[in-house]
């Protein structure tokens, strides 16, 4: 009977995160186990490799390697990022039909939201009984309808142990050095940036200065406040989205060459970055001893700072993924919604895929303090939980 | 009796390690159970804080406190890059006589040894009785006369994790990234960047390329390398020591601008490094799509990734350096002697500091593969018990 059930396909997309194969795992574990699913074919480097014909038989995948999936950072399909052309659609539907395709997952971002909303509905237009899930996973946390994404929860923890960490490095270095700056992912939404306060207990804790991409950079006011903030205590920690830009829009990572990729995003791989933009400007301006750290792709892959809640939500939400799907949902994309702060409780529900596509989450306003600069005190309440709570204390002499 | 007991004064000095910590909570551990020793007296930001008269009394310090201390990183009473005067060693004896010092331990790197020396020579020319212990960290791992230096395998085990990490994040996105590239620090010795090959189990693990600054760099063999290992297997791992250099001595992280340090160090913080500069490289002359990952700090201070070993031994050193100083014992840095490679077992010795002042040492010829890019087998036996042995195992489908 499992035999002649319909085909589970399931693929990966976008920048990697800790927790991407724990949503994977989530599902193959619920797969495997359900009468109503035959094969589960992973797709290589997702719709790009799919196009291909270069699929993974995961039916048979023996628990442990599920199990160990979920510690292991990346894509272990492969990721990628493809723009859909028109035709490969087309060829998609052809893909479905010939692997008896009944079921297709797909994890990722924004853009996999947008490609999963155009599936569904191709799909039913040409009458194919396909249930479209989409799993949301981005570091970036900038998704509608879901409290959070997975992925996040990992990321901004890396990003706060390594404030507390460099902050730590700055503070026995401070008669040497005078200005430490971490360059954060976070091309369009500050959450990540924001989450490097999660360690902060009193003032004079790093970071005291933190530039997202939801306020405008301006070089002046940005030397005002390093002055200010030097003056204050000898030494100033600085965290900086590799997204912010000035007010004509200009990344200030790119002000030295700026690419775009193909949906048009600016890329700043191969500028220096906006860490190391400040340090220069920190030091031919103020003349004091700037360093930029640029962890890149670190943040993102870190096994080593997986947050748990992260992680068990990861595999959540592809567990009742194949719930919902099996039991006719189509169309959607998983969320995660919150119960209560405190105790910290989410559930899994779903939105329409159109609500989501294209939509993006940026930090609002509650969470930016007046000058900018700061975070607010209530982001605490929302993003704590998401790290796996308060870090492991430090001493101080 | 023992509040007549002679105070020993310590400090921190040169950059600091996840375990420079360990070591200073091993010698207070040590030297309050003591009845030959007075006071505890730290040195806040070392020598250059004790010109200034700035010290914590650490004597009383409670037991919690000091357990804490083990796994902080940074340096907690603050660390400093001072290069010592002629006239700063007249004012340390004045002020060794007004605090009844008779232990003077400095916890450091090569120019710290070299310090203490000057010490040591400077208390016995004026009859002054001081027992004088240099205590080494580096996680530059250059330090004569001893098997490894603590801090040494805590940041190599950050770099061999980071390097898995960036890793399996290259591997998913190999349809979009090309080539990833991890800028180790390491101004002479490029033992930490070798340690990114101790997660590596199979030749296509990453990293693929490393680059030491043992070897003279070569833009073009270093393009065709890049070329090779591209067509091998379609993506290239890359590590770089920030101290690499052309054949005419010039640090390749520093073709757009080169600053000294006091010492005559060249340093890097100010350009955008080794890496940047492989990235821009391999793009414009390759066409390939490269990024480079700068932790800076991060791979120094991490508290995240802390090797057991390390923290065992860094507080086994500082221990030992009470025992061996109120026995009569000066004028030495304490050492780590290797007993056995497997199972893993070291001894804590010392060594004059003659010898070890102002000595460097880096990695031997036989640890460097024939092609100048790989490392020898023979290295695992040397560094993977440092690390605290194999790391934990990740999936791949």
């Amino acid at each position: 009977m499992k035999a002649a059930a319909p085909t589970l396909m399931i693929g990966q997309s976008g920048g990697p995160t800790a927790t991407l194969n724990a949503t994977l795992a989530g599902v193959l574990r619920a797969a495997a186990a359900h009468p109503g699913i035959g094969r589960i074919l992973g797709m290589r480097h997702g719709i790009e490799g799919a196009l291909r014909g270069d699929f993974v038989d995961l039916s048979d995948l023996p628990k442990e390697r599920i199990d160990r999936l979920v510690v292991t950072p990346g894509a272990a399909l492969g990721s990628c990022r493809y723009k859909v052309r028109e035709q490969d659609y087309e060829r998609l539907l052809d893909l479905f039909r010939e692997h008896g395709v009944g079921y297709f997952f797909y994890i990722g971002g924004n853009d996999s939201m947008d490609t999963c909303h155009k599936v569904a509905r191709l799909a039913e237009a040409n009458n194919l009984d396909l249930r479209v899930v989409g799993l949301p996973k981005t570091i970036d946390n900038d998704l509608a309808r879901t409290d959070h994404t997975p992925g996040f929860g990992s990321a901004a923890r890396y990003v706060a142990l390594a404030t507390r960490d460099a902050g730590k490095d700055l503070e026995a270095m401070a008669t040497f050095d005078d200005v430490s700056i971490l360059e954060v992912m976070g091309r369009n939404a500050g959450w990540l940036a924001a989450a490097s306060v999660l360690g902060k207990r009193s003032p004079d804790d790093p970071p005291h200065l933190v530039y997202l991409p939801e306020r405008v950079f301006d070089i002046e006011r940005f030397l005002e406040d390093v002055r200010r903030e030097h003056r204050a205590r000898g030494h100033v920690f600085i965290v900086v989205s590799e997204g912010v830009r000035l007010a004509d829009g200009t990344l200030i990572g790119a002000l030295d060459g700026v690419k775009k990729d193909q949906f048009g995003h600016q890329l700043v791989t191969l500028s220096a970055g906006a860490g190391q933009y400040l340090a220069r400007l920190i030091s031919e301006r103020l003349g004091l001893q700037a360093r930029a750290n640029r962890p890149g792709t670190l943040q993102r892959s870190c096994g080593s700072t997986l947050s748990r809640t992260d992680a068990d939500e990861a595999v959540r939400l592809g567990e009742e993924a194949v719930k919902l799907a099996t039991a006719g949902g189509t169309d959607v994309m998983m969320t995660l919604e919150r119960v209560s702060d405190s105790p910290y409780r989410c559930e899994v529900g779903s939105a329409p895929l159109a609500e989501v596509a294209n939509a993006e989450r940026l930090m609002p306003d509650k969470y930016i303090g007046a000058d900018g600069t700061s975070i607010d005190e209530s982001f605490f309440d929302y993003a704590l939980p998401l790290i796996g709570g308060e870090l492991p204390p430090y001493e101080r002499l």
